[in-house]
């Protein structure tokens, strides 16, 4: 039979990063591709004595539940989100299915075809991706490494009035990148001047390398607060890199009303989320040190991360730059300009590594001479030997380029 | 900040049966209203097990998972299936959070603004909200107690050129109804000869009422199998009703390429369902008699059934008509025509009990005199009870009617 698909389905792109993962999966490849965290630091063994506890308590957890989430996990939540400055409300907090659930639903609600968005460049290529199944006209604002630029970013909103401005300020997916204070004020009070919604996507911003308590700025939300009445960030987090990814829960909080009408969209999309892991996550936040937790998993995620930068670093490679991230789980190499990642990455996997080009990461006008790589999945004591395998794949692709040219 | 929301938002309706769960809740009222299942009869140590199974394996199943699902639980379905006669292959089997979801991404990928779906009246109200929210032309196909009536089928195919056929052919829920063998081939070969996609979903097809192995025909699936290459019936089932809904695990299964397309707009919507649920649930599947349980709960909830009946019916209400469903959760009442259910239903929960007013469950032209009442979740004692406030309830109706009139 003949299948004629809606124009949605022909405006949905695969993720490159996830082909990348079912090609190199079961192979002798070392992955730099995925956005994996370590396994081996998954707090199994709480994990499973908060399942335990969760299905001891009698069979209705295990009834339908609520399209909002699990209320006790709820109330954990707000309370975890003020302690960081975040205005919560339970009425005003909704639990998802990780935070890409999250996205795909405030766009849903928000965007017909041909609405403005703003986004970096780079960006979380998975919302791209949603973005683009709502056929948004996605805008970039050009950014420094402090964050968007205020002049552009004013541009853009007085040239395109758009619906909404999406960004990972901190710790950005896939630049590592993290904005100042003082960006964060300006995008903030430029985005209330002209009355654009923004969705601060926050899945890194716990992985800190620097532990000291004012290392860092306050997050979008936070800053929003100080504007008083009305609510003009949406806020998105998720356990899936401070606990674990299988259990598939994430939030968005912000404005009651708004959040109300995203409960509507996740009514009709799937009625609610696994109420037994939100259950076993509330059950987990009430006995386990999960702040302790967060200060290791961050503290050999910053080890590895030196150690992939210090392999790169001594193999005086030319012209390749990168900053040290101060968190998160991605490191961005910017190569020299003749070189095209997405062509070098066959080469790699030939050799037996993995990344993920940088062009999947823009919506327009694409850097191919960038990379990301991960740090947090690969074993120590693989990193040294994955930059070696990549060191080969460039001197490959170097011949091949200077040999055709 | 005033929030602009798009056009799939306003044609986002909220649902009648959560709105009353909602007004229902920590009440002293018996609701007849929802679609739940009974929580004394969940397989709690079972699956309080298959966690602990599931998560005694080793770290690798916390980490992310393929959007299609738990490999080894997909691979239990498929087998499954195919004992129901269903044309299933692992690579047309996707793993959904509830089989809500599986409605919703499939619509998603095939209905433009405007498409024509075919329906039965009354049907689904959740797939109403879906159909509706895509902003589908709902269209119905008028049925008797055996199914769609072909001829009506016909001349609507013709017609109108559907994009869908959505149906809940065994045990619908609101109406309880189930098809006839001969209505189920007829409308397989039509929706063959016109070449329209069938959705058949089916949560309710293994609650039976009646043991005997050959008492049921077989699903649009296993009938469409008849028909060699090609797969015209896209088939959706759930873990909800048989095990537990809080797991919300369901699955969509068809034509590959179409359940490829599926898997894509699943990656976009949330990367992939729990797979600590998935897991647990196959691990149940290993140790567990789930056919036996099946049976267990298909007895009580038959028992239920027959006391609500024949509580009813005890009562000599006028003109009050229904048939015993063989299978499934639902009794649906058709009263008087000068009886609008919606208008009863604040007498009723002022009386102490709740139930769905039929006229949630059609597109257009609702039968204002219908009622759902559900009998699996109630417990058997307060039936009577439900049904005395029910009589109550209708009393003062009929009086406030012949008072106004």
């Amino acid at each position: 039979m003949k299948i004629q698909y809606s124009t949605t389905a022909q405006h949905l792109g695969s993720s490159a990063v996830r082909d990348i993962l079912k090609i190199t999966q079961g192979k002798n490849i070392i992955s730099l591709a995925g956005g994996l965290p370590a396994e081996e630091l998954f707090p199994l063994e709480a994990i499973r004595d908060a399942y335990s506890r969760a299905l001891s308590a009698g069979p209705s957890i295990l009834q339908y539940g609520l399209t909002e989430g699990y209320g006790p996990l709820r109330e954990q939540l707000v309370e975890r989100l003020e302690g960081q400055g975040i205005p919560a409300a339970a009425s005003g907090m909704l639990l998802t299915s990780g935070s890409q659930q999250a996205i795909d639903l405030l766009c849903k609600i928000l965007l017909d075809p041909g609405d403005a968005v703003l986004v970096e460049a780079p960006t979380y290529l998975a919302a791209l991706q949603v973005l683009g199944s709502y056929r948004a006209d996605i805008n970039i604002v050009l950014s420094d490494e402090q964050g968007m630029l205020p002049e552009h970013l004013e541009h853009q909103l007085r040239k395109l009035k758009p619906k909404l401005l999406y960004a990972v300020p901190t710790f950005n997916n896939p630049s590592g990148a993290s904005w100042s204070r003082e960006r964060r004020e300006q995008v903030v009070e430029l985005c209330r001047r002209y009355e654009v919604l923004i969705l601060e996507d926050n899945p890194y911003g716990e992985i800190r390398f620097d532990e000291s308590p004012d290392a860092y700025p306050p997050s979008l939300a936070a800053i929003d607060r100080n504007y008083g009445s009305g609510y003009g960030v949406v806020y998105t987090g998720t356990f899936s890199k401070i606990v674990a990814p299988a259990l598939r829960s994430g939030w968005i909080t912000g404005d009651p009303q708004l959040i109300q009408m995203v409960a509507k969209a996740k009514q009709a999309n799937d009625l609610h989320s696994s109420a037994i892991d939100q259950c076993a996550l509330s059950e987990l936040l009430r006995g386990f040190d999960l702040s302790g937790h967060i200060t290791a998993i961050s503290r050999e995620y910053r080890s590895r991360m030196q150690l992939l930068s210090a392999e790169i670093r001594s193999r005086g490679w030319e012209d390749i730059r990168f900053l040290e991230p101060r968190g998160g789980m991605f490191l961005w190499l910017t190569l020299p300009e003749e070189i095209h990642t997405a062509e070098l990455l066959p080469l790699a996997v030939q050799q037996g590594v993995a990344f993920v080009p940088g062009e999947v990461f823009y919506s327009a006008q694409p850097l191919r001479n960038t990379m990301r790589l991960n740090f947090t999945h690969t074993p120590p004591e693989l990193i040294a030997e994955a930059v070696s395998r990549l060191e080969t794949a460039l001197e490959q692709y170097r011949s091949q380029v200077s040999g055709v040219r």
